[in-house]
Order: structure tokens, then sequence, then C-alpha cells
């Protein structure tokens, strides 16, 4: 590797401690001249690519939100969802939820799954995506197609720029019939529970600027070739899931059937203070693990650890998630 | 973010298609006006950071080597296996051996456990682990000290470069006592099994460059303040893991008690063909993975799936490996 290609990566990196306009050989002589100055310690860009038959699907990382545990589940004692994360090596304390977009470069144009946060200010730990996607060399002028699984902020948000533009600005935005009409009429607010109302605050500001480039589906219709919805009804009312195959290869993009799967696929009745409709979401997500344990379908979630992309298997009265082997080579 | 360093981020993620001497302007106009072309597909670099106390680890991938299924588990009908993998959601046909080698930030420089598999041919899906230190920025220079667990190939081999230079120009290289004993006599070739005898040929290769600069401790000595060998022998003779600790914080480098820990750590029993004394290997394998089973320690494995640090939970008559959660703050 050339020295000028290394810097690069360096660079691509963000590992430099040294400013971009240093010399190149200042800088090579800087690090071999300080064996003990600790490194610069940024993370892995927050990608992972995948094949799923002839597909390519990239993972892109929008971060994570950090809350109390307490008061998450909302029907078990503390206790108890306490003991089954310290069975599973998790903090007890707060619980981390992260934020993964599903994209799928097919020969159409890119398609993903939601729309991450946008863009939160300075020091946020969420709203990472579009970084992520420049370092996996996703141009989101090259997105065709957004579809979303529903119209919580953090799957929604990421739709539009501050400044009310489109975030992909040559996408269209696809969304099952119940959800839409649902959020879409501001007269639902004062019917929806105390919890969910803030979320009707955020529907113009996401949808607006696709006027004209919105398409509403049936709600188990097929979206694309090969991309299929699934009404998974109770998180919100017209909560969505989609299967994506290509040839025999295949896998469902669940979205928040449940958030992390620890503990909430392993329990899948531990009702939590996301959903909209606890009783509807319990018995669909049951439903639907049970369906891609049985099958043996691939599947990736929007708050599942990330990469998060694997398999449930079933376990006790519940599931397990199997996180897919990660890969160097796609 | 400028266009000049969202190009740089692409550039290093090796993802620009078009060459580097484009104009800016003309690669973001390609991108923009060709929505519907396949992205680049490259996989993001092989490392991952976290802290352990105050210290940073990074765990840095080599790639991985691909084998046959059949004649790895010597002890067991291949059906099996199979049928503990087939529930795992792993193929199986062929096993994939990952190779992960784990740096650590000290004071002192940085050290790191093994050496990886060195300098490979074009095409190889191995001998990744110094483009990925150059991702992660970790200079090779600033590496003050390689800890070795065993003398096998893929764990010694990338202490040389393929002209006989050092890979680590700054560094001493430390073995326990006994591996260093048994690996250096060469008279021992003759009283090893067959599989073991090729094992000798990378002795002087691999150490040779360090003269002077060899370090070789008791089997259970302290190697650096909160770094202490452990002797795990069986794997080979003198094959040794080590316990790292800051403050509270510690973990261990498990480094081959187990090759992946599905199948081997579900299943203690099961003997490999890489195992220098299998009876001894499975006996060492049971009393640390019940170690750091029963006081909840944190580990690292040479074979582990990327990024290959969690714990490990009883599960029947064995250890399931958790994978600790992926996270973008360090």
């Amino acid at each position: 590797m050339s020295i000028e290609r290394r810097v690069l990566l360096l660079a691509g990196a963000g590992t430099l401690a040294a400013p971009l306009s240093a010399p190149v050989f200042l800088r090579q002589a800087q690090a071999q001249t300080a064996p003990a100055a600790p490194a610069a310690t940024p993370q892995a860009p927050g990608f992972y690519r995948y094949k799923l038959g002839g597909l390519t699907v990239t993972m892109v990382h929008d971060g994570f939100f950090q809350r109390p545990l307490d008061g998450f589940v909302t029907n078990k004692p503390l206790a108890e969802v306490q003991g089954v994360l310290r069975d599973n090596f998790m903090p007890t304390d707060s619980l981390r939820i992260p934020f993964t977009v599903t994209f799928i470069e097919t020969a159409r144009g890119i398609v993903c799954f939601d729309a991450g946060n946008g863009v939160l200010p300075a020091g946020a730990t969420a709203g990472k995506m579009i970084a992520n996607m420049a370092a996996a060399g996703i141009d989101p002028a090259r997105v065709s197609t957004v579809v979303i699984s529903h119209c919580h902020g953090d799957h929604i948000n990421g739709l539009a720029r501050p400044d009310g533009t489109r975030a992909f600005p040559n996408a269209e935005v696809v969304i099952a019939e119940t959800e839409w009409k649902f959020w879409s009429d501001a007269s639902n607010e004062s019917r929806s529970p105390q919890g969910q109302r803030a979320y009707f605050r955020n529907i113009d500001k996401a949808f607006n600027p696709y006027r004209g480039q919105l398409r509403v589906v049936g709600d188990n219709a097929e979206v694309l070739p090969g991309i299929r919805a699934a009404a998974a009804h109770g998180h919100t009312p017209g909560h969505t899931a989609f299967h994506i195959s290509d040839g025999n290869a295949q896998m469902m993009y669940v979205a928040d059937i449940t958030n992390r799967p620890m503990p909430l696929a392993l329990h899948p009745d531990y009702r939590i203070i996301f959903d909209f409709d606890p009783e509807a979401a319990e018995a669909t997500r049951k439903r639907m693990y049970d369906r891609v344990a049985t099958d043996r379908v691939a599947l990736t979630g929007y708050h599942f650890p990330f990469p998060a992309f694997g398999h449930m298997a079933k376990e006790g009265s519940g599931f397990r998630f199997h996180l897919a082997d990660w890969s160097s080579q796609i």
C-alpha cells in the first residue's frame, strides 16, 4: 500500500489527529517517533454489507438512544426485567436502543426501509445515518424508494432536512394504507393514548417534501418486485413489516414488532411503553416471529443490535435472536 | 460536511469507482446523475473499539479461512455437528474460521495479542490485519509488545514481513516458557502428532527478527502491569490465555482454548483436528470457560465471530458465547 493510499485510509476513518493540510511526511514522522502516544479512538463506520441472493444489502447505523430501564416494560416488575438482562450480560440500569436502516441495491436504484432520526443537535448519540451512508458510499440522491414501516419520529424524521427539503432528493416514499390514513388525519390525535400524541407533530414536516412522490399501498401489497408489505399492526395502528426476496433468498424487515429482541423477543408477553395497542402488538410479534423461526427466514429489525441481521430461534416461550457472523467478504 | 471531506470519507472506505485523480465536481456529478448505478460494495473496515476500564481496546480483523466441516470435529459424527450448526443458523457444508487480533492501548504503548497470518497471496481471505490496523489508525511502529498465545502459524506468521524484517519494528515479543521451550526445540518435531509437525517450520522465520527482543515469561507470570499469563495447555503444549485488567474491569483473552465457540463452547467435549493434546485441551476449556462464566468475566477469542468480544454463559453441558452489543460510542 502506498503512503498516500494509507493516509487516505486513515483520513477516511477519521483517525488523523494532525490536520489534513499537514504534509504527508510530517504525519508519518510523527507516528513513527511517538510510539507511546495514545491513538485517536474513533469507532469504525457504522455500516455492514451482505448478500441476499443477488441483492446487496447495506445496514447503516443511525446511532442510539439511551433511556432508563425503569418504565420501559409496563407489565412486569423492574426486577424481573433486570434479571433477564443480567442473565444476558446487558446493563440493568439503562437501556440502549440502537437504530439501523436497511438499504438494498436493486436494478432500479436503492431502496431503504425507514429513514433514521434526521439531523440532531451536536453531541446527540443518534442522527448518524447520513454520515454512515457516506462512509458506505451510498449517495442519498441514489435512493429511489424510501419504504416507511410506521410514523414514529425515529423512523420518519430523517425524511426531511432541517430546512424542509428532501433528505432523499430523488426518492418516492411508500407507506401502507392503514398507517397513512391514521397518522395523516389530525383528528386521530385526541383519540390516541397520551404517549402517542406527540408523534402527530412530525407528520407534515417529514412527508410534505415528498408531495406527489408519496405512494400509499395496500397493507399486504407488493411494493416493488421482490418487496411485499406484511401487515403487522399493534405497535402503531398500521405498523408494517416487509418481506424481501431474490430468487430463493428471503428476509423480513420486521421494523418494530419488537424493540430490542433481548428481552422482548425472548419474552414476547413483555409490553413496552412505545406500543400503541399492546395487546395487538403482542399477538403480532408472536405470530410473525413464529413464522420466521419456523421457516428459518433471515430478518432485520430497526432496533436490533448492529448490524441487526440474523435469525430468530424458538427458545422457551419466546425467541432468541442469532446475529449473523460478521464477514470481511461480502 | 464539506464536499472535500465527504470525498475523503468515500475514498477512505475504498468506494470510489472513479479514479482518485478525477476532479471532485466530476465525481459528484456522476453520483447525482446516475441514480440507478449500483454502488461499489466494499465491506466496512474490520476493526472495533471499546473500553475496558480506562483502557481502549481495538479488535482488528485479519480475515478468515474456510475449510470443509467434514474432519474438523474428530470424535463426533459429521451429522451430529451439522445438526448443532443448523440449529444455530450456520453453514453445514463448510466452516469459516475468522481471525481477530486484540490490541490494547496502554500508557507504555500498544500491546497486541498474537500477530495475525502475515502477508498472504493476493486473493487470500486472510492476512488483512495490517490494512485493518491502518483503518483503525494503529501504526505497527507504535506497538510496544506482542504477546503470543501459542506457536501455530496463524498466530505467529504476522510477526515477520515477507522480507524477514519485523512487522512491529519497535516491539518486544512475549511468550510463556513452556510454549517457547517446546517449539524452539526442533527435536520435538518427531515427537509431535503428524498434523502438528509443519508448525515447526514457521518458528525461525517468525521469531528470528526479534532476537534480543524476545521475553520468555513464566506460565502464569505478570507480563506487564494488568496483564497476566494463565496457563491453558492442551491446544499446544504451552498454550496460554491472558487476563487483562484495569481497576475493577477485567477480561480474558482465551486465544484458542476453543476455536469458534459455536459449536465448540456449547459442546466442550468436541475435539478438533487442531488440538495437540485433545484430552488436555478439553479439560482446559471446561475449566476456563467455567471460570469466566461463573465470574461473568468478559472475554475475547482469536477465532470468535468478529468483533470477538463478549461473555460466556453456561448452557446445557457447555457454554454459549454472547457477543457484546456493537456501539457507535466508545
